[in-house]
């Protein structure tokens, strides 16, 4: 079984730069590109979708709640059908691009706030599936959790993540900071592996946990993104390889 | 040859109402409906598809400058690989809709200003056409403009239209007002028939001037919107029955 | 003592009309005025003063969450500091108009979502005093809540309302809808004198609760809004006048 | 007589980043705030005006048109007044904060199209100064251009800038470039010790034009900033000394 490596891509907007988007994605197989209600801007999002398109990576649809100032990181109480169209008009607006680029859109990704929110609320989960749906895409999400329910139940396909780049409580929640911290690159790689191989992860307080994996989550905004990137990709390619 | 009769629809946002959209959709034959960038947000958008379907009227993206605040009537100066990223960016929004709708994109119709700033710059013309050329749909716009010229030379279609609610000058160029004046139901009917009918209108101050009609727009925030549909699309139908 | 009728005005935003306000100004002595974030644009904040001013109508920043697409309306979840901050930018704003037509700052009232849970929430109630103290004008609110309690608490003013137009349950809460439904003009007047003079209101289910008035509020897009205001206004003259 | 130096500052938005307004404070008089309609948010403008006031810098309001995407930097057809009521908004909302920081409004900048808009179309000085004259505050240009004349007929102050950090073409006008590119710290020193001492400045070319200085700016985002404000301190200090 192959594993994808999977980051969030295209979060500059404007003239504001956010990631080194053309140094990770030499190492990455997804690229979940922002579509505009978090960050991203229809410039950017072209020039993703063809710096994807160059490294033959996949495009997902990394949709928001409405919200630039917080970078989508502050939650909305948005009912479900709302929700659902908020979502449906980002993934459309992207596919615009990837219609241009001749490409195929291949998941879907909440960001932020909306992550954290399909996972604990049933109607959020159940907006992302009606968005989901026609599209028939799967979506990312964390395994074992209300929204892999949701999305499975509503029979559409879902991504099991790993996060290389963050810590887990000993409940195997993630542990969720506004600015994301450095991170050693080979521990994140060997994290990853040890993910993967052997289905396990270890808590920030050292209690082992089992995890499933189908795609690792490195962040562009971490400070060294790239190195870490670049070494989570070597762990994954060894034991591909093996 | 049969004319169509089309129409912006879709711009109300949030609670702000606008237009009588139940009202009109049943004597047109294509909804211009707003992408969020001058009117409209993801719900009305969904509810103004879904209407359409209702009514069996062909969908077109009217995309306009990034400009809620002016309603896109004001001009902005944007480069043609921006704006073309700006246009693509709102079609494959609207068409997110149009996919769960099971709908097809009919058309394309710039709003405001960019409309006349395509019918004037060249630049702005070449930027809708790169957008179109996405998806293979004609644009509409005034015979014998610049923007007829460049969409056609660039192979893609081109909608002649004809303005049933608007006066034209002795130049043949829209007389265009902030907000829309109301006209006699009867007036507008008549004066479609003519332009379809003889290929003529006539100008503010009497003079006859050669026009070319493939479909009749009507605004739908004139006064009497629903009574000028009406009355143009009767005596469009007469003339068709002929 | 004279109690104020308060009207939330300036919710216009670009073309899109919300409330007759040039109807309802002529019945009240404090305008709400909204800054630009759920509702209202520079033009209209600015008409709304003039407005103000010629009726001789004190006038209060009637300040929100950041979602205009929602009209306020929405929960955000924003920690205090932002929040504060949030605030202050769209007194200052409003002030700019005043400042302009030589008017003092009146009053502060948050709107909306903003308006429920500054009565819930205490830092959302101190994030309010935060902005209010810089100005040091009272801010409206629901008798016995906990916002009252913050406020007073911080040695700001507070100004105790009435809402003339909608349905209290047993508990004293007010039932809120996302649009207001009309209201016999005669009924809302002969509540708001009854809670004047007598301290009490009748409940959906006929409890009779204590309230606290200092003020009355009357909504602007109730549909018969001109004929509540204006009923309810002859009905506290009577009462001043007896 | 004095010379101020100035610097466009607070421009970061929500996570985005931009300049290194800690590194600059020190070395300026005057900073330029920008007020959230191409730059900054609620959260910037407050942190900015308490940098400004723990290093004793003077604080001026730097709106702009309304267009965060474009970075104010995309020209936009907008009437005298309604820009006027657009930028007495800004102004008004940095007011906000300084009057929570106990401090004055020192001076008014437009940024970037604005800038060179109010320089050309008598409009849009009109409109600058239709806002200038609420607060009696001077407004910062070019030395000998329209907008001077402008701001001076209607009485208020007009205070002469001189870029350290761009170029100048034969006519004394500004060569802008979307980005900043970097310049020697003692070259930009050099020309405004030059251009403050002499009343003179060497354009691109070679050619020696007469210059009129009473404020100096530093951009925030050129990429050595901090060392070219450092340089251009110590040169005007010295000058100031002797």
């Amino acid at each position: 079984m192959t594993v994808d490596i999977n980051c969030d891509m295209g979060e500059s907007f404007g003239l504001y730069k956010m990631g080194d988007d053309e140094g990770i994605m030499p190492f990455i197989t997804q690229a979940n590109v922002a579509c505009g209600f978090h960050a991203s801007d229809p410039n950017h999002m072209r020039q993703t979708v063809e710096l994807a398109r160059t490294h033959d990576v996949k495009v997902g649809a990394h949709f928001s709640l409405p919200d630039l100032a917080g970078f989508g990181r502050r939650e909305m109480k948005i009912d479900r059908e709302e929700m659902a169209n908020i979502i449906l008009y980002q993934i459309g607006a992207l596919k615009g691009f990837l219609d241009q680029a001749g490409m195929e859109l291949s998941h879907l990704k909440p960001h932020g706030a909306l992550y954290g929110m399909a996972a604990r609320m049933e109607y959020i989960a159940e907006a992302v599936a009606d968005a989901a749906e026609v599209y028939d895409v799967p979506v990312m999400g964390l395994a074992g959790t209300l929204h892999e329910e949701v999305y499975t139940r509503r029979g559409g396909g879902f991504l099991a993540e790993f996060f290389a780049d963050l810590d887990y409580d000993d409940d195997g929640n993630l542990i969720i900071t506004r600015e994301h911290a450095a991170v050693d690159p080979q521990v994140a790689a060997s994290r990853s592996v040890e993910a993967v191989r052997n289905g396990r992860l270890t808590s920030i307080n050292g209690k082992t946990l089992p995890v499933r994996v189908e795609t690792i989550c490195v962040h562009s905004d971490t400070p060294n993104a790239v190195a870490i990137a670049k070494a989570v990709q070597e762990g994954i390619s060894q034991l591909h390889a093996a």
